[in-house]
């Protein structure tokens, strides 16, 4: 059952924001749909977008430019909100982290966040499973991506659930929150001192220890505010050598963490996508 | 004098916001440029774009996603404020009109509001000269457009000032704000109950009165929640006919009022005007 809030017409798609119950975090959540033109006649792949801090299911689609290629390549495009909200938690609205818009997309399990923050669980398994059961979708057909915290989320719940997204692309993405003192605080909040079950959540770590078979692309700019002490993109990029991993880094000139930079390169990331999808074209039925 | 604010790189050029010190409105304003990254090598031609009612010169760097197309034209975006800000003026952030984000881009006349906003003169004059001489232009190749009560200033200006501006365009405007009760209040406000003043800054008054000689395109969506009591299309597109004027006037199924109706159709205005910024591109020296 999921509930519309207000639709769009964008790029002759349709533009929809929903809201519905969610069982993983008890209570309203919210996302957004772009449905392209071509899904009126047939099935689409999809491109999962997950936000940054702060960030709700508009950001994304307001700012990023996405819709247009979106419609170009018949993809349905999906962007949650970043955490739940309103649940009555202390300090949930107070800007901190944890806190509405700072899940980190990971399953809590310290109280009070642990009753209502299992975004792991959200974005992977049960978002998917509503989305294909309310919109004409290719199964199988999915790709993760996402910004900042978002591009962490992407890229953690993309490789520990390949069977579930079969490309993942991040721009400026948080590499290893546990090494990010941005990061840290949320950690700390929604898991507890356990730094095990800190690693489980960090995408440095899951490589080192699993590697990885879904090819990635990274997008960072070399004048990003964060990138100097919180996003660890150094330490990703030396698992990747050490390991010689599918994962393709690339770092712009000038450009800095802002959907400004986001707008300027989304476009190569859905045709990225689009050509994996291209690939399986077939195998759907 | 300007001051940079900030500056983003953006598709391979540069985003730039300023303030600067303003006659015209006696006191501070804000504008964003976006520079392609031509105007390296060379001058480029100019699109002034006016924001609708409560926006900023943010809005529309922010939404439209229309410097991917400027970088690609090469053209220099101009987003000037909505209207002068923090000038201590009684009822100026209440949301009211006149107030922050509704000066409809009219010279007032009446008090208190007289003192500062003096958005025709800032638009017309007083920018495009600062911008001149700040910035690598080629001059005289400058058009305006704008969207709502941007609209609505993009045409009055570009067609009392046609010598500033060589083409014009209009997302969803405001044809006739002395028929528009949303506009009349603001020109209450600003200019008093002589109605002879407001017809002056009244495009559909100036169209019948002057006609046109400037290609204007206008783009309008089906289901713009504003389009059945405020807009007054209706209303120009009788003068058009009757005079046979050069205003393409074109209806969008199913769009609204909103910057993913404006996103969808930026490209097209762009270039638009750039088909006339070609056309005498020899011209500058």
């Amino acid at each position: 059952m999921i509930n519309l809030r207000s639709e769009h017409r964008c790029f002759n798609g349709s533009l929809r924001f929903y809201s519905h119950n969610s069982l993983s975090c008890q209570g309203p959540m919210n996302f957004a749909v772009f449905l392209p033109s071509k899904t009126l006649k047939q099935p689409c792949p999809m491109v999962y977008y997950l936000s940054g801090l702060t960030c709700t299911d508009e950001n994304f689609i307001m700012k990023a430019g996405a819709q247009r290629i979106a419609e170009e390549l018949g993809i349905i495009l999906v962007a949650p909100d970043t955490s739940p909200r309103d649940r009555g938690i202390k300090g949930e609205k107070s800007g901190g982290r944890p806190g509405e818009g700072a899940s980190y997309y990971i399953n809590a399990t310290k109280a009070p966040w642990s009753a209502y923050y299992q975004m792991f669980d959200y974005i992977a398994d049960e978002l998917p499973n509503l989305i294909d059961t309310n919109f004409p979708t290719q199964k199988e057909q999915r790709a993760i991506m996402g910004h900042s915290m978002g591009g962490h989320g992407a890229m953690m719940i993309g490789l520990r659930k390949p069977e579930r997204f079969k490309s993942i692309s991040a721009l400026a993405p948080v590499c290893s929150p546990i090494q990010s003192p941005l990061a840290q605080e949320a950690f700390y909040g929604l898991l507890g001192e356990n730094k095990a079950e800190w690693a489980a959540y960090d995408t440095v770590e899951i490589l080192k220890k699993n590697g990885c078979k879904t090819k990635i692309l990274i997008d960072q700019g070399e004048a990003d505010e964060y990138l100097p002490h919180n996003l660890k993109l150094q330490e990703l990029s030396t698992v990747v050598k050490n390991q010689n991993l599918p994962i393709d880094i690339r770092i712009h000139k000038g450009y800095d963490h802002s959907y400004y930079f986001v707008s300027s390169f989304i476009e190569d990331h859905l045709r990225f996508h689009h050509r994996y999808f291209e690939q399986n074209y077939h195998s759907y039925n």
